[in-house]
C-alpha cells in the first residue's frame, strides 16, 4: 500500500518544516528565505517585477487527469511566463497553498517536486509561502518576482504602428490537450471499464498538464539585439491578447490566418475532434508562448529562427482589429478568450 | 432594493478596470503597477522584503459577521504586519481573489473599498493581482512587499541570551472577539428573531474585524534607536510565537503571566465567557501585534512608553520555554495557537 502521512500529525509548521527542507537557494540577491515572517532580495541597480497567478480546483484543474507533480510544476511556468513577458529574468516565488485534509502528505510532497523542479529548471528561489487548510478543493497561490534593467523591462502599451506582430512556438494545442482529456475524463465517469485512449497525443497532452515558459524566446530576442516594443504572453488565446495590446497600445491590428503557427499533431487532434485547428490557437489558451511587436527593421533577424512566426503587423486604431482567413476573408477578432467567469 | 451588478456582466478584464479604477501611487518606486504581465518596482540602495498569507472563507472569516470591507482591510493589514515584523517598511501589494457568482460587483468593490482604505492609511501602492471564480467559497491571498535598509532587517533567529521579551500592545481580544461573534451566530441561526447583543463590546469585536498593523511600535523604536534582537507578529498567539523566536534563536525562556498586557475590555468579556483572559493572550492569535526582543541596555528607553510591555526574558535553551502564573508556579509553554490543521 502507498505510504499515507496524515498532514495533521504533522501540524502546519512541521509540514512548511518537511516540505521546504530541500530548497537551494541559486541567487545571492536571496538575502533571507523561507522561515520568517517575510523574505529578503537585495538589488543592486535592478528593477523588481512581480506577478501573481491563483489557480483553483474545479476551474483551473482537474485531480483526475492532472499529477500532483505537472500541477506543481505548470504552477511556477504560468507565472514565470509573465516575468518573461516583461524581458525580465525571475529570481524568487512564494507559492500559497490552501487543501482539505483528504490530501496526505506524499501528494502535497508531490506537488512540492514539481515545484522544485520548475524552481531547478528556470533557476529561481523559493522564497516564502503560506499554507492553509480549505473546507473544499485545492488553491494555489503564486507570487513570482524576477529583475530587469533599469527601464529596459517591456509593456503591453508601447507597440507601434507598422509593427510586425510576433507570436513564438505554436499555439492551439493546450487547449487541444486539455479537451482530449475531458473527453476520457468523460467516458471514464459513464465506464470505469474503458481505459483512456491517450495514444499518439503526448504532444497536446503535454503542453497542456506540462507547459514551459518561453525563457529561451528572451535569451534569443537579447543575443539579437532585438528589443520587442510590446510583449505578453499567451495564456489566454492569440485573439485576446493581440487585442490587449492593441488596446493598451491604442492601436489597431491585422493577423493572417495562414502565418498562425499551429503544430502538425494539433492540427491531427482538431481534426479528429472536429474543430477548427484557428480557433483553438486564435481562442483556446493556456499556450504560455510569447506575442510580441517588433519594428520591421529587426525582421532580417528573426527569419533564421524556426521558433518566432510573424503573423501580422500593427495599424492605426481606426483600421480595428482583423484577421485575414486563408480564403482572403476579413473577419473581425473576437476576444473570447478562456473567460472564468463566462464558463 | 440594493444596487447588483453580475460580475458575468464586466467579464474578468472589465471587473479589473473596474476594480483598480481608483487606484493611487504613493511611491516614486512603483514604475509600473496593475494591468501588465507584472508590476515593476525600483530600488535604489534598498533591500526587498515580500510576505504572503492566503485567507479562504469558513476558515479564516465567515460572512455571516464580516463585511467584505473590513475583510479588505484586514487582508491588508495582516500581510503587513509581517512586513513590520521585518522591521521594514512596506511599499506594495499585489491581491488576488477567487469567487463564485454569488457575489456580485457591488460586493467586491466594498471589499476593494476596504483594500484602498488599508493601502492608504499604510501608504502602500496595490500593484497586481489575478481574479478568478471558484465553485464555492471566498479565497484571498495578498502579497506584501516592503524596503528596508541593507542588512537591517529583524530576524526570528538573533534573540541573545539575556535580551528581555516584548510586546506591543494588548492580548487576547481578537479571540474573543471571534468568541463573541460565532455565539451571536450560533444564537441568530437558532433563532433569527433574536438580534445579536454586541453591547458595550466594540473593543473586542473591532480587534478582531477591523485589526491593525503596529507601523507605530517600528515608528518608536526607530526613534528611541532600539534595534530588537529579533521580531515577529503575533498572529497565532504569545505563546507559539515565544516558541519560534526561542527555538530559531537556539534560546529559552520566561514569560511572567502578571506582565502579559491584557485590555481591561478584554479581561471582562473573558470573564463573561468564563475563559480565562491570559489563555486568550497565550493562544487565541490575531492580535497582530509585535513580540521582541531587545538588549536590557535598552531598557530604559521604553519604560516611559505604554505600548510596549516587558513580558520576560531570553534565557539559556537548556532552561526550556516556561510562564511563572500570577501563583508563582512555573509551567511549560504550549504552542497550542490557532492551528489551522487541527480544528
Amino acid at each position: 500500500m502507498e505510504e499515507r502521512t496524515e498532514i495533521d500529525s504533522l501540524g502546519e509548521f512541521g509540514l512548511i518544516d518537511y516540505l521546504t527542507r530541500n530548497i537551494e537557494i541559486h541567487h545571492a540577491s536571496t538575502i533571507l528565505g523561507v522561515g520568517d515572517d517575510a523574505a529578503v532580495i537585495d538589488h543592486f541597480g535592478k528593477q523588481t517585477v512581480i506577478s501573481t497567478d491563483m489557480l483553483i480546483e474545479g476551474i483551473h484543474f482537474d485531480f483526475m487527469y492532472t499529477p500532483l507533480k505537472h500541477l506543481g510544476y505548470k504552477s511556477v511556468v504560468v507565472n514565470l511566463s509573465d516575468i518573461y513577458a516583461m524581458g525580465a529574468t525571475p529570481t524568487q516565488i512564494t507559492i500559497s497553498l490552501a487543501f482539505s485534509n483528504r490530501l496526505s502528505v506524499e501528494a502535497l510532497n508531490e506537488f512540492y517536486e514539481g515545484v522544485y523542479a520548475a524552481c531547478d529548471k528556470y533557476n529561481v528561489d523559493l522564497i516564502g509561502g503560506d499554507t492553509s487548510s480549505s473546507q473544499k478543493g485545492f488553491v494555489i497561490s503564486v507570487t513570482a518576482i524576477g529583475e530587469v534593467t533599469p527601464m529596459e523591462f517591456i509593456k503591453r502599451s508601447t507597440a507601434q504602428k507598422g509593427d510586425l506582430l510576433c507570436v513564438s512556438g505554436d499555439l492551439g494545442a493546450a487547449f487541444l490537450g486539455l479537451t482530449l482529456l475531458e473527453r476520457e475524463k468523460k467516458i471514464f465517469l459513464e465506464n470505469p471499464q474503458i481505459q483512456p485512449d491517450l495514444e499518439g497525443e503526448t504532444y497536446i497532452i503535454g503542453r497542456q498538464l506540462k507547459p514551459e515558459a518561453r525563457q529561451d524566446i528572451i535569451t534569443f530576442l537579447k543575443e539579437k539585439n532585438i528589443t520587442p516594443t510590446a510583449m505578453m504572453d499567451i495564456s489566454d488565446g492569440l485573439s485576446s491578447e493581440a487585442i490587449h495590446i492593441c488596446k493598451q497600445s491604442n492601436l489597431g491590428c491585422v493577423i493572417y490566418e495562414d502565418k498562425i503557427p499551429i503544430d502538425d499533431r494539433t492540427k491531427q487532434a482538431a481534426l479528429k475532434f472536429g474543430i477548427d485547428p484557428t480557433a483553438c490557437a486564435l481562442s483556446g489558451g493556456e499556450d504560455y508562448e510569447l506575442i510580441f511587436t517588433m519594428s520591421q527593421s529587426d525582421y532580417d533577424k528573426i527569419t533564421l529562427s524556426e521558433e518566432i512566426s510573424v503573423v501580422g503587423y500593427m495599424t492605426d486604431i481606426s483600421e480595428g482589429t482583423h484577421i485575414i482567413t486563408k480564403g482572403g476573408n476579413k473577419h473581425k477578432l473576437q476576444a473570447q478568450g478562456w473567460n472564468a467567469f463566462k464558463q
